[in-house]
């Protein structure tokens, strides 16, 4: 399941990374490089930065595929996007819930302790959003708005506790799945967010 | 051949990387600093993204020492870059198609299937211009200009091609050479470009 | 005392990242997220691109829960910062130096050449602070402003004179401490500044 739910998940990144490129007048070629960077580069990031060689998607032509597909895809598909927004919330949101699971099986397997395992899957979940954003010259997004890397955080907590506590293995990722999403829409839906911290050095020195 | 190329590629890319970080005031070490990462980090990204440590550039402290003579001296020859800018781009282009067949070398000889090949190539051949530009805060103008990214794409294929198809080492690598680098100053000349993927959410809400 | 040192640093490079975030209204997580990557992004760069894997922060699940910390607390405490301004200037400088011995020892246990070892030093004392402008979305402050990345270089290169000179450990240690921090401070004081290149290309075309 987790699988389908991660082919899935990579194609929604790629179609939010082509859309960001689309907002800066990139050409095809840039629009399937940030593609390819949104959905794959969290796991890029984590694989490096624990030292897990080959790099996940180097041994799977098909994911490389796929993503090159949905950028191009959505150049074509782009103005009906609107209309599609609901659902691509929701594969949004499903891809970042699976991204951090599968981030956080990978450094359970490397045998890291749980504050790095729990590090391994907000990375993956989050970082190809930030590339994203910094490919695109902006603030990162996922660190601004409705929960969103904090939605992560807590899958990873709550897959962690479940796996911990010797919880069936589909069950926990049932469990920690379900969470992770409902809170994700009920963030959007609702406008939820972590308190934000401005600070303006000028305010304090009047 | 392609190492005398690769020097002049670097020293071409360290150019680049300082004129850029001039554009943003930075002082001599960032000049220096901007100057190396452009000339050596796209082979930096690959070597870390395809495990293949120790890094290049580390096993040739000349590289680093090339890099930053290069960088020193466009602040001394910067007013006279514009009569410059002919050769200039020549060299730039003949660093792009240099560090891309260097790029697939590298994949090649550690046995990454074709796609990552491929990427490595590219990788090799537009990273360093892409940190530059991060680095410069402006969004990566290899991947939104007259074709770049898409030559490095070209003269990968080509080169792996005819490697497949058994050809002459020599031949292959000047074919691939020379496609390329035409294509490039084409494209400079005539201002060929791919086609530009314009998105604004606001446009189709309308 | 290196160690005492350098968890200090941590923490004064954490609340730095922290006062970044807020500067660009980030919520909570990504405050924690950037102090986290200002305080140990320039020792995960370095290990990374030296293949000194695991990276160092893995394996001290301390620095992990201090830089969490930091983060939060200065949320807190941001209104009474700017009287806090010499301080942490102070701890700043010290991280600062810190920092590059520390990467200076982690290429030379790896028995890299010494100009590798150097850009060891002055890439784990500079670069939390460049990925933190980047991910703040704003040209690197440490390649604009008085003597920082220099103070770094210097130190490295005195460290590594004195180690290869074969002076006692500690005395090198201390002369090399003492002189970084002695020069940044300096600096700041002084507003002491490498000469900066300026550079507009329409400026030479008229």
């Amino acid at each position: 399941m987790l699988t389908t739910v991660y082919l899935i998940a990579i194609t929604a990144e790629a179609m939010s990374g082509a859309l960001a490129a689309g907002k800066r007048q990139m050409d095809m070629f840039g629009v399937v490089l940030i593609a390819f960077i949104t959905a794959l580069g969290g796991g890029t990031v984590r694989d490096m930065l624990l030292g897990n060689f080959p790099v996940n998607w180097t041994q799977h032509p098909s994911y490389i595929y796929l993503t090159i597909t949905a950028g191009l895809m959505t150049m074509v598909v782009a103005r009906f996007m609107h209309r599609l927004q609901q659902l691509f919330l929701i594969l949004d949101a499903m891809g970042l819930v699976a991204f951090t699971i599968i981030g956080c099986n990978v450094a359970l397997a490397l045998n890291y302790d749980l504050p790095v395992v729990i590090m391994s899957g907000v990375i993956t979940g989050i970082f190809g959003g930030i590339l994203r954003d910094i490919l695109c010259n902006q603030t990162p997004q996922v660190l601004q708005k409705e929960l969103y890397a904090s939605v992560s955080l807590l899958v990873a907590g709550l897959y962690l506790t479940l796996h911990d506590a010797g919880f069936d293995h589909d069950l926990t990722l049932l469990a920690s799945f379900s969470c992770g999403l409902a809170l994700r829409l009920i963030a959007i839906r609702w406008q939820l967010s972590l308190p934000v911290f401005s600070y303006s050095p000028e305010r304090w020195q009047d």
